[in-house]
């Protein structure tokens, strides 16, 4: 019997042992994608206990509490931080397989020096002990003891990312950390907020919006501001891939309903759709970003939840949609005009993995080492199952030595051992491969291909000096 | 190498047996679902001979026995007994890595004291040595044999329960005999026989049916009736999860179209079905009942083959339909009233687990230890495979200590074994993951995870004294 | 640790290694779906070098060289072939754990006696190596090589089969070559070619075609033509399963505006495609032919890469659809009639095996030995994963005895070593499951599993003497 996560967590076979400590362990963490806030890497914010940096955004935690049926008082009301505390940890044991579980245990041990396991009876002494070491752990410390090389934060095309430049100017910190481009409040014109939403782009870019081609230019200028301010990257969230081609002017009158809060079909809907990412895909191409396309997901499915609570409360679900034909569709409409842009394809629903994979294998090549890729095994499919189907799929139909890697997607700054996690899973499955005699036991290229995924790939990929 | 089906079958590790052979093995049986007949039960049927108890009525045998082209004579034909034994006899042998294989011969050992393999040679001695020991084996003594705390049958809303009701009053079985509420004629409202089925209910519950205030009126009765006969649970066949809503009005044309039986759209149809739904979802509420749905398969696939033997003759498959809009935007609509009970969701669909259980993860809460559940592999899953992903499924997105287990789901007095193969199953699992080093070797929570799952949880979550 | 594809590749215990090298190793092929070139086997066609046999027409390995980034020039353009050769080689050293990586290695080892790996470093000599060993094998000495008892090519129903005449009348091969009967461009009335198709069908069928009665009578006497010259299978390639009825009078309404070049609607298109469908298996049926489906792929996605390079050339994907309904729909209706023949049923979406397994489950019978088949994992799943999938799911829910089989579905005369590694992938699971004592050690029945599997089965299925 293996200990529980000690040094070789995760890694069954020798060869798994020695490719993660000799290649994989050290390196730095290229985190392209995350949605922790600048304002609070600027401001080098600090704890009072672990409820405070582990439970207040963390919905992951707030899903397995309430599936064990602890009171929302002890979830996101107004129980004590140590009653929050108590009511994870006595759920935490529960949550057998879990990566939750995991990744607990991981950050307990890596950032507070506590290798007890938690449960109900031990809650207590790691409260003391954790909340003890919080003191000398801001979240620039949390950063600096995570070895991360770059953070890409997540970021409105109208904020002003006064935090990034503080952050530039000041020039304290190792960690690179830029912005990235996520317009979603301009791509989906049937959002509530979609005509005040374009007020504000109006006003942030100076352009007059009244026509599609005034939220072309609106976001073009976005574009070279963040540019400039050192974005490689953008992100859209896509309930389904959309295709409907449509005339400028039809996408003109879509964009005039909208403005005026008008109820649009799903026709008009993705007639503008199509048309604003055709666009944005073309720009990325133009300045050499990667776009990243995050697909199927529905949100908010408990009306009585999000009214209490508001979005991404864990109140957001797997969404089962067709994806081949638009994507495929949609892919081709911008490799038409040869302005498709270097791409990651995640979708929430893992039954999409070999579509992606396959779909976007037609769009391989011009001269880019792996040019489109198959995100990282996203949000629901963060686990050992999801993590090493991901990487098997993109094995079987593609070129897993090219694959980017690991990405945070997340809201805490503790999440980086979700890395170490992933580069053990990784390792383990070559090891696999090399022990049954399935891959040649040849010590570079296994070291090209460890350190490409675990870290050098990305940034090649992105194209960002480190 | 292993032997066969020894006591240690599907237990690889020393973890997983001592779980298994500690915690599980010895625990009672409840089994909520099961499609087993109470008028049997009371008349405590007798065989004539294994024929009779194992292949009389068991679709997942003549499956196997057509896929080897065995004359239908000898699956539902007037073959013999003895020949319909042999010719299962000959099929089973190919039928290498089928549930079919183990169930059988967990059978034959554990109720008959056979340890031979079946195959055409030892056929036979088999009969022979089975009808034997058939003839001390009523249907009461197989299910006093098999450790049962309790039995849910699965009963339509006009039954009389009678025997149910003779049973009880008898007060001589162990076992806890319940009726379970089966209301699919009530909330089909295309079925061919709907009109009549009216006809029956209006009978039976002394309403006269022409709104659908009405079918709620006569339906709340028989809920009462049932309540007052001890039973705690429903079930719902839904090809798939339909969501149309419709005002009072509109569902009242609906339903007398459908009395007159003139045909329905598919809009109409779901215009019912969400609003008879989503009202017996509150009556479930109410009482503090189960409520169970059973969603994605598709019947009497061949309509010769349905002619010729009617339903449930192994002529039904998996549907592959989208669930997760209107699961989400259903089980909303229930929660918008606080309506929402206790609920356990299956899919026939495999590709669908992930997406239950995100789904239904977002309606998790309201204080109660594991409300929404994935429910147990079910039928073309019930197998190694499809239940260890069923696991798997609720582990990594979910609290796998709130699961509530096994249920037979079947016509079979002999299927009660298919609990001990699922309790194998999952302490293999669980076995696994801590001989792995990926949960700690804590006995007394290891122990509350494998006797929750097993029997424990299913007695809190059902609420029934035993 | 294993060697690298060494004699045991791919088998873990000792029962798999011995139920491999003792029952699978030596058996013949019977290669019931491939897409070499009868001509090409005529002609006896020898090549330069090896990436004449290797790389020309090969867009499995075309998308690994652009996955990486490889100039099109070196994958299809003017590139020298040993440019190409060493641009193979460098891509391939990055694609661990794709079964290129396995075919390519078994091919090298098998066909030209070479052990090294190949990488960048040794692409030069294994160049010479090979070159100078392809000088003894043109293609008939390859199949020779490869132990091939049958050879069933893909021929449109306009062939004349000159080939396959002339390779019987020689009478040198000791292979079988037959012909296989593909009319998908007779089926499908909205390709661009349908008119222009329909008049080649007419000269050769010497039927004027006008209505969809001359049609079928066309196509009959192909069939007929076909049979004589010894096909007994046929294939179609369906993106969805069609089903919608229409009288003979709506298919000819159908067939004039297709005839005609006009434009159809999808419900226009599937008519015609579920009447002809229909009308073919009959077909099959009285000819006592085995019919192919293979569904679920998306065609020609990247438009450029279309126009460039057309059809073929590694611009396919994994089309997502639902196919339960259809299918089921389909099967019945030719069952309806008594007339659906033995049918194997493909989907490229490895999501859908378990809906074919169950679908065509309901079809099984009628005396025939394994009538309706889930057919071996198709192109994108012919890897570990996906022949393991697909192995597994016929167990589980079917009789895996009575699967017929591993096919190449090739363009390469180097591929019929997929069927040895399909072999040891398929002892490798038989002997995981017989030393794990889910199934006994009975020699007699595991040699007749193995060698039905891998040969016997599909001699019997296909009804052909060799």
């Amino acid at each position: 019997m293996q200990p529980f996560m000690n040094d070789d967590f995760l890694l069954k076979t020798e060869t798994a042992r020695h490719l993660f400590h000799t290649y994989a362990e050290s390196l730095p963490i290229f985190d392209y994608h995350c949605h922790i806030s600048p304002k609070e890497i600027w401001e080098n914010k600090s704890y009072e206990n672990i409820t405070q940096v582990w439970l207040y955004g963390d919905h992951y935690k707030w899903r397995i509490m309430r599936a064990v049926g602890i009171d929302e008082k002890y979830i996101t009301g107004d129980g004590t931080d140590y009653e929050k505390f108590l009511a994870y940890a006595k759920a935490l044991s529960l949550a057998i397989g879990n990566p939750l579980y995991h990744w607990s245990h991981l950050e307990l041990k890596h950032y507070f020096g506590i290798d007890e396991t938690l449960n109900e009876k031990s809650a207590p002494a790691i409260w003391e002990k954790a909340n003890a070491a919080l003191k000398e752990l801001p979240c620039r410390k949390l950063i600096e003891m995570s070895n991360v090389a770059l953070i890409a934060t997540t970021d409105d095309p109208i904020d002003s990312l006064e935090y990034h430049k503080l952050i530039r100017e000041e020039g304290a910190m190792k960690t690179k950390v830029l912005p990235a481009f996520r317009p979603d409040k301009a791509v989906d014109p049937t959002r509530a907020d979609f005509a005040e939403y374009m007020g504000k782009l109006s006003e942030v870019s100076g352009v007059d919006i009244r026509t599609f081609a005034d939220v072309k230019e609106a976001l073009h200028k976005r574009l070279a501001f963040f540019h400039e301010n050192g974005s490689r990257v953008s992100d859209h969230a896509l309930d389904y891939i959309p295709f409907v081609e449509a005339t400028e002017a039809e996408v003109n009158a879509v964009l005039a309903k909208a403005l005026l809060g008008q109820p649009l079909t799903q026709v008009e809907r993705d007639q503008y759709r199509t048309a604003i990412v055709k666009f944005l895909a073309a720009e990325y191409h133009d300045l050499g970003w990667v776009m990243q396309w995050h697909i199927a997901s529905i949100r908010d499915n408990n009306k009585r939840l999000y009214r209490k609570l508001g979005v991404d409360v864990g109140n957001d679900a797997i969404l089962d949609v067709h994806l081949a034909r638009n994507l495929s569709a949609l892919m081709n409409a911008c490799a038409e005009d040869d302005k498709l842009p270097r791409t990651i394809l995640y979708s929430l629903n893992p039954n999409d993995n070999y579509t992606l994979m396959t779909v976007g294998g037609c769009f391989q090549g011009e001269g880019v080492f792996g040019k489109i890729q198959l995100g990282s095994a996203w949000w629901f499919n963060d686990h050992i199952d999801g993590m090493t189907d991901q990487l098997r799929a993109f094995a079987n139909v593609g070129v897993l030595g090219t694959f980017i890697g690991m990405l945070t997607d997340s809201r805490s700054f503790l999440s980086y051992f979700r890395h170490e996690y992933f580069r053990r899973i990784l390792c383990n499955l070559i090891g696999e491969w090399v022990e049954n005699g399935e891959y040649p036991n040849d010590e570079e290229t296994l070291a090209q291909i460890v350190e490409g995924i675990s870290f050098k790939n990305a940034v090649k990929y992105f194209n960002i000096e480190l």
